[in-house]
């Protein structure tokens, strides 16, 4: 017997099509969607509940220096390997929102909406995203930033350059507000970019939060069972966290590394924005010999959404297994 | 300098919190969510759009006979690799919606109604997922059929009976329809399990749907760019597709595997459910190394959503390496 759809169709063989099937009605064709499902996702740490949210992707030319001590034909090389297209690079970000059980704690807040407005909605996509969850800015307790790079500071203000949050406390860690706000640092700054990050970073916490904001020490606990970890060379403060509740933990490795493609592939490489990039990459291995021994779930605020997995050795270097999505909490 | 919480409360140091600073309503903690997100993604072949959606997922007691020719333990070890619990499995359904520009066309259907309401809707999801990507039953054109198990087939009849997709054709496997609809093969079934595939699949296709398919031939597009693959094994006609627009292509590959921790990662394993294991087997090498020397995308039904990604050699067997998440089309 061979059936094909012409004989179906006019009823040969076994195939009955029923003269009574109502007619489908004239239809234009289905329109393409033009936006992507809201970026949000969930998942239970003992009694606490984390959503990454996305901030959206940001994808440029692949800099002759993205990586400072490789090649570009070895950084395509490692996007080839990734199964990513060369000569470009996509840049994702993920903050979080964690429900402690008693706090809604923000960790950290994206590009915000100025880089909404000016990259047509690429990035800058945390506040949209996170209504599309349907978490209040008006609920969140604390803001808890890792660092003062603009894609992690930027969200803490509206359009209107008031506070996103209004009534949470913001938390920033100490050594980062100590650099970042001394006169005397930004005066010795030499390039354009640290220039514009010691603007930024004054721009927001100065003339936008009027300082009002709480530093914290590595080592103590931020919010309910959100313990900050120094993880420092990316920037002078840069910190990690620690979310535990019972015997589960993630660790939210902020910018211990970029891409995982690049650079968990090469805990060596060194990115361009790394600020101290050999105790960059002394954090960076410290931080993935200790996942790999712990087996711990990692959440990484460039790791493409929804940003979370485990770390395994590969070679010399380690490979990101993301962790399956549940449809289900 | 040594700020604290405490330090930056009162005033100290060189942080400066406002007495202006508006204070907090008193508010009860946040409450956790209940439900995950919206479990649909979206990605383009050329000009035709993909929407993965989520049906859910199947957790349970890992069987003895999961695997028939490895024992629990090495299974166990396949999960842990993974870094998913063990002695459970997690069986993952991803239905697709293919806009191919003219045509709407949905790809397995997935458990269907009766299994959202018995499992408190951990499966079952395809509707209500598709209803959140904003996609309209009435407006599906086609529903194509890989195969004749219930998971494929459940969602094409409502919990009234009738069928889900009220204007669309649907398409099935010419040799699936010859093998599932003869009474003399269904006769020589020994097992309850082959007994209950048989039962169903005369359910929904005969009770249900009164016959009203068409059966469609491997080698054959089945949909404006959308060829169906013989991949023989799991059942007698089993079929994968390639979905191809311009230069861009991806492998639908049903169920050549099921679960990748467990089949990507070892080819050899048989699954309970597939019919002709050592075919079954003949055909995941074949296809895999096919993936593998074109580097094409593939998408899988039983991959944990979004349920596409590439594969790679990886000593013995292949591992899937998942497709980074775009927050933008």
């Amino acid at each position: 017997m061979e059936l094909t759809r012409r004989h179906a169709l006019a009823g040969a063989a076994a195939i009955a099509v029923s003269p009574m099937l109502p007619a489908a009605p004239v239809r234009a064709g289905a329109p393409l969607a033009d936006k992507q499902a809201p970026s949000y996702y969930r998942y239970r740490v003992g009694d606490a509940q984390v959503t990454a949210i996305s901030d959206g992707v940001n994808t440029f030319a692949l800099p002759e220096t993205f990586v400072l001590n490789a090649k570009k034909d070895e950084v395509n090389a490692a996007l080839e390997k990734a199964f990513l297209p060369k000569d470009k690079v996509s840049i994702h970000f993920a903050p979080l929102v964690i429900n402690t059980g008693g706090k809604l704690v923000v960790v950290d807040t994206g590009n915000g909406p100025g880089a909404f407005a000016s990259s047509k909605g690429n990035v800058g996509q945390f506040a949209s995203n996170m209504a599309a969850a349907g978490i209040d800015p008006k609920a969140v307790d604390m803001v808890v930033i890792s660092h003062f790079h603009g894609d992690h500071i930027n969200g803490l203000l509206t359009a209107d350059n008031v506070l996103a949050f209004p009534h949470a406390e913001v938390l920033v860690p100490a050594a980062e507000w100590k650099y970042f706000m001394d006169d005397g640092e930004m005066s010795r700054q030499a390039t354009d970019r640290m220039k514009g990050v010691f603007a930024n970073a004054r721009r927001v916490f100065d003339a936008g939060l009027k300082k009002k904001v709480t530093p914290y020490e590595a080592g103590k606990d931020v919010a309910p069972g959100l313990q900050a970890v120094a993880s420092l060379g990316h920037t002078p403060g840069h910190s990690s966290f620690i979310l535990s509740s019972g015997s589960d933990k993630v660790f939210i490795q902020s910018d211990v590394t970029n891409h995982p493609a690049v650079f968990v592939a090469n805990p060596g490489w060194h990115l361009m924005f790394d600020q101290d990039p050999a105790m960059a990459e002394a954090t960076r291995r410290k931080v993935y010999d200790m996942l790999v021994a712990d087996r711990m779930r990692v959440q990484g605020f460039h790791y493409p959404f929804p940003a979370n997995g485990f770390v395994e050795k590969d070679g010399n270097g380690y490979r990101l297994v993301p962790a399956p999505w549940s449809p289900v909490i």
